[in-house]
């Protein structure tokens, strides 16, 4: 590591512990240290060093993970991105940006708004994540329902291989087809194949106006009926969140909103086209607000944006993340219902519902090391259901270390055959996040 | 070849001819025989068949594609998929279908049309392209604009590897993050990972209305101009189509459009909004038409549609597909009729102009076994102007073997090796699709 300038490496355990989790429970192997990378440069003398002295890395953005990926490993380093903080260039004719990884997600919508623009995906940590993360775990978000995740907005990468030398994919262009998608590979690869140290990024207009309503119901099917009739009608959401009662009352017990005994589910919908339309498709609601300004619009999408810290106050989280075909969401919801129930375990249900995907909060004791057995077995149920309802185990946060015991129900030896033939094209040496996503 | 039913093998020559070439110039190899598939398992067959007999399979769909993807090699097996053309399921609510790859791209279009729906990618081939050759080639079309590419409509596939098994990827779901994106790996890599025998397409839903208006210009700067004002007010064009003189001419010519002589370009332009706001924003037109029935937007969408076949009345076709950044259209068209002149070339040129992908098409003799060197010579200035101004040699339709000259331009030597340490990852010996894409 002498290629690296001083005040790069840090090697106090104390400091470095910090730096070896993500959100999640696991519990972390121990780093032999931190490398603070701030330019390409830091990351290619890094790669090099890892390589000669077969020392396995850990790349990391601001740590916002939910499913282990950027969990340090036993006499790792973890290689920190989150100073590569650069947006290099913003083309508001091209409709794109050129950023460093390290550049905070909202930051880059901020700057793509100044032009009329916007950077697409926001998932729920957009104000702490990092664009280099999102990238690790094709991050989605609320308004991927319209725009779609981060690889449909991922144009190009410059990365870093694990020997060190420097690979630019894909192009500055809207389309092309020259070789394989090198470039969508490595979205959602979650640092297994090379580190990312630029991406081009596609832009999008801003919408011009946007309509927001917020529905309550008696019945979590009548919630889901007005999910399947927004999405009929053609309203194209931009947003289409569904709330359930726990995540509700979670919220009414801080915030005083006045919940109803009988309210079972809130949905909150956003689209460029008419509020009194969407609200009109709310047939079973038993009352729908509508915002007639911006505020009141911010007002209504807070009332989602409230919904994990409210349940942090409840205790210690694990979030799951399983995504079913859209016409299955009231069978998913029942079955994390009865899994509740049969396993006697809090678990509060929020769920991107115009994509299908579901986002069952398992709520524990504070202070446990980790998730209790019942937890586990709630969650096993839930990754079952979902399978068997043709969904996937993770739709936005990626497999990790945490979904890796379900991944073969998933996938199947063939699929795991082939991941870890590309694995070894990348990473001969298996030195880059071993044992994760794959 | 023994485990196929009688009447699937072709190997009677004058007919195995005529299964060799696609829409390109290229002289094709000559094939052993040809196998018209009727389900997986004859794919699987055949695979297994040429692994054990070390012969090339190169994988067929309609045969229209334009960069020589499908051409066959000496001594190849040509493996026709045209033949597997059940649309297995559609659902309307999940918004998605699962088809065969012989299925026509406007068939699946209109399948789609009945529920609502419609399936977004259309190359100009539509009408007689199928699903697997559009998977093949990752293509585009007029509508991808607002819609996106193949790839962007891909959720999952069932693919027969080169020695004969069946693997599945990707998913029934709108979002899904496990393991790496072998869907999209597929898609575009022009038959040599795999056979794709089904597919899980998105379907999206039909606008409830769409505005049509062609504007005539003086200068293609101004037509350019009018691009990037319809992209910049936000009207989020579905088709924005570009042709330039040389081909209203030939279409003039051929069905007597009126065009006036001071006529340089001509813009159509398709939008959910309003055609008022769009023909404001061709500031600098001669002429703006207006459909106010669909039957008149029919008929302008056709003045596009007919510049192909108004083409191909002067003479042979080599039609290119370069893709520059949309702010450099200009520059493209410029140095595409520099070209032209310089060569002694004609090149007739139209453009998706609102992805900034240019397709000049090069007119030269009928008769001859090849374009001659003059066009040959043009066409080399054309994709080196591309890639100086950060564009790509091929927006839609793949590398083939027709540009594997300039591959290497746009590549370079890294990601090469990793393209081909791909390929010998699902193809260690060889047999798919070999001297193709990479």
């Amino acid at each position: 590591m002498a290629a690296l300038p001083e005040g790069r490496v840090l090697t106090d355990p104390d400091v470095t512990e910090s730096y070896a989790r993500d959100r999640t429970f696991l519990p972390p192997g121990r780093p032999l240290g931190v490398v603070l990378a701030q330019s390409r440069d830091d990351v290619v003398a890094t790669m090099r060093w890892a390589a000669d002295h077969r020392v396995p890395v850990v790349p990391r953005g601001a740590g916002t993970g939910l499913a282990g990926g950027a969990t340090a490993i036993d006499g790792c380093v973890i290689l920190s991105l989150s100073r590569m903080t650069a947006i290099r260039e913003l083309s508001p004719r091209d409709e794109i940006a050129v950023v460093e990884p390290g550049v905070i997600t909202a930051d880059m919508d901020r700057a793509a708004r100044e032009h009329g623009l916007m950077y697409a995906p926001d998932p729920s940590s957009f104000e702490i994540s990092t664009i280099g993360g999102n990238l690790a775990t094709n991050a989605g978000g609320l308004r991927c329902v319209k725009y779609g995740v981060t690889r449909d907005s991922t144009l190009g990468l410059e990365v870093v291989l694990a020997g060190g030398r420097v690979l630019r994919t894909g192009r500055r262009t809207m389309k092309g087809v020259t070789g394989y998608d090198l470039t969508g590979l490595f979205v959602g690869s979650e640092g297994t194949l090379g580190v990312i140290t630029a991406a081009t990024l596609r832009l999008r207009r801003a919408p011009r106006s946007i309509a927001t309503i917020a529905a309550e119901f008696t019945s979590l099917r009548d919630a889901a009926e007005a999910v399947a009739a927004i999405i009929a009608a053609g309203c194209q959401p931009s947003l289409l969140e569904l709330m359930d009662r726990t995540t509700l009352k979670s919220i009414d017990e801080w915030k005083n909103i006045g919940l109803e005994p009988s309210t079972r589910a809130m949905l909150i919908a956003q689209s460029e086209g008419s509020p009194d339309e969407m609200a009109a498709l709310c047939g079973a609601a038993s009352f729908v607000a509508t915002a007639s300004t911006p505020e009141e619009a911010d007002e209504l999408v807070g009332l989602r944006r409230l919904a994990y810290p409210a349940k942090e106050r409840l205790g210690q989280c694990l979030t799951e993340d399983v995504c079913v075909p859209r016409s299955r969401l009231p069978e998913m919801i029942t079955s994390i219902e009865e899994a509740a129930a049969r396993h006697d375990v809090m678990i509060s249900t929020v769920a991107h519902a115009g994509d299908g995907n579901v986002h069952p909060v398992f709520i524990f004791e504070r202070g446990l090391a980790e998730p209790p057995p019942a937890v586990w077995a709630a969650a096993d149920e839930v990754f079952r259901a979902a399978l068997d309802l043709g969904g996937t185990l993770t739709g936005e946060h990626g497999v990790g270390v945490l979904k890796q015991r379900w991944l073969g129900l998933e996938t199947g030896p063939l699929v795991t055959e082939l991941n870890h033939g590309i694995k070894q094209v990348f990473d001969p040496l298996n030195i880059l996040n071993p044992g994760k996503a794959i």
